[in-house]
């Protein structure tokens, strides 16, 4: 399994995966699933993967390749983001097809889903997802990010936190508590968490960063985050029948 | 859709189901998936449901035939709660079997899961969740709540809040607050939310109450639960890159 997110907020992206891969819960590895590409001085793009690692890898092969080929690259010569989307799009239909035709006889899912984003100098900068089917959306005002893989356990807080005037940092953090969700909740959602920061304009990450599971900011976010909702949940507000009882303490006397 | 939870304290039980039924997203409907039997003096039982309506609505009936009919009826005479669920399993796999085969020409999946949970007095309270296939779980000191249904968006807040220890009141507060989530991300899980909470060694629910969306106390907890997450996520640590950052009004400034 897989969890990934980007975030597209006022002041640039954010990209956030897992890197734990699983052929059947006895066959558990690690494998980044963010690749970036700069095929060009005013550009880059990343891209995070869900789905058949063979799939995934024949297609991040193929980009790499129109990398190293500019004359034949859409990455390398697009004009506008919407151009690099169709583009990725159509690699990954090709790597599917040509994997379902190899793997016809083997009862294996060779299907993957991408989140592809960045920016080309001149034009805004964007997100979108790309389903195994090959069609492709973007995000909204009301939903500034896109998830692809184990996606449940961790949109809430997404929900609840992000709009667009969310600052890069706060995006970010909320990815990474957004994936420490998932982490707790799904065991084939695994660390290293790649977490990259994109500002608006400017073709470099600003902020890379690779956490391993006892990594220290992610360990203290990870305290503080529990901490905090527990001590919010105590201070929820208590049912009426609450307030018509005795505290506890002289419940558990009476009882006695 | 359906999400339904039920939560073993020390302390007792709760129980907790939204009400929205959809045989496509445009036909939606209001029922209650809660259903409490107190076939003799010394016990009650609660049902949860999920799957299809017509499919537990037949297993309701049956079991609640057998109320009427207490020389038949297994949850009438049964010593154990290990023994009562055994029987609803039965039932439950029946209805199904005779329901698929009524839908054999039909593309219709009348498969239905179970919360299956009360006390038998003289025995512990317990809590089963009833696959559809007709095997069943308990709970355990680790992970004291099942689900049945839409479970991934409000299980992150049981598994960071819920042991043997937490009081009733809390355990009900909880599935309220697992509740809202799933009710703000899943649009076919939907209000009234019903709780019903069960003091251990009493056959009696101590408290029900449901909910509608614009009731008074789950307005209060939704709105004092997200102020309280932002407010957390506000406090949450900063990355290194941030400290060493000027202020956001000052990089501002900068650059203009």
């Amino acid at each position: 399994m897989t969890y990934c997110v980007a975030i597209a907020v006022q002041d640039g992206l954010v990209f956030c995966s897992d890197s734990r891969t699983n052929a059947g819960p006895d066959m558990i590895s690690t494998y980044s699933k963010m690749h970036v590409f700069k095929p060009a001085a005013d550009r880059f793009f990343v891209v995070l993967s869900a789905g058949n690692l063979a799939t995934t890898q024949a297609i991040i092969a193929r980009l790499e390749n129109q990398e190293e080929d500019p004359g034949q690259g859409s990455l390398a010569n697009c004009k506008k983001m919407i151009d690099a989307v169709r583009y990725v799009s159509q690699v990954s239909r090709d790597e599917q097809l040509q994997a379902a035709e190899t793997l016809a006889t083997a009862n294996v899912d060779a299907s993957a889903s991408l989140i592809f984003g960045g920016q080309i100098l001149g034009s805004p900068p964007a997100i979108y997802m790309i389903y195994s089917a090959g069609n492709f959306i973007t995000d909204s005002d009301e939903n500034p990010f896109l998830q692809i893989g184990e996606s449940k356990y961790g949109k809430p807080i997404l929900d609840r936190i992000l709009t667009r005037e969310t600052s890069l940092e706060d995006a970010a953090r909320c990815a990474i508590v957004s994936m420490d969700s998932t982490v707790r909740s799904n065991a084939t959602v695994g660390p290293p968490i790649e977490v990259m920061v994109c500002i608006t304009d400017s073709v470099e990450e600003s902020h890379y960063a690779r956490l391993e599971d006892d990594d220290e900011y992610l360990r203290t976010v990870r305290q503080a985050w529990n901490d905090a909702l527990k001590l919010s949940f105590a201070e929820l507000p208590r049912f009426d029948w609450e307030k018509r009882q005795p505290p506890r303490s002289l419940r558990a006397v009476k009882n006695d």
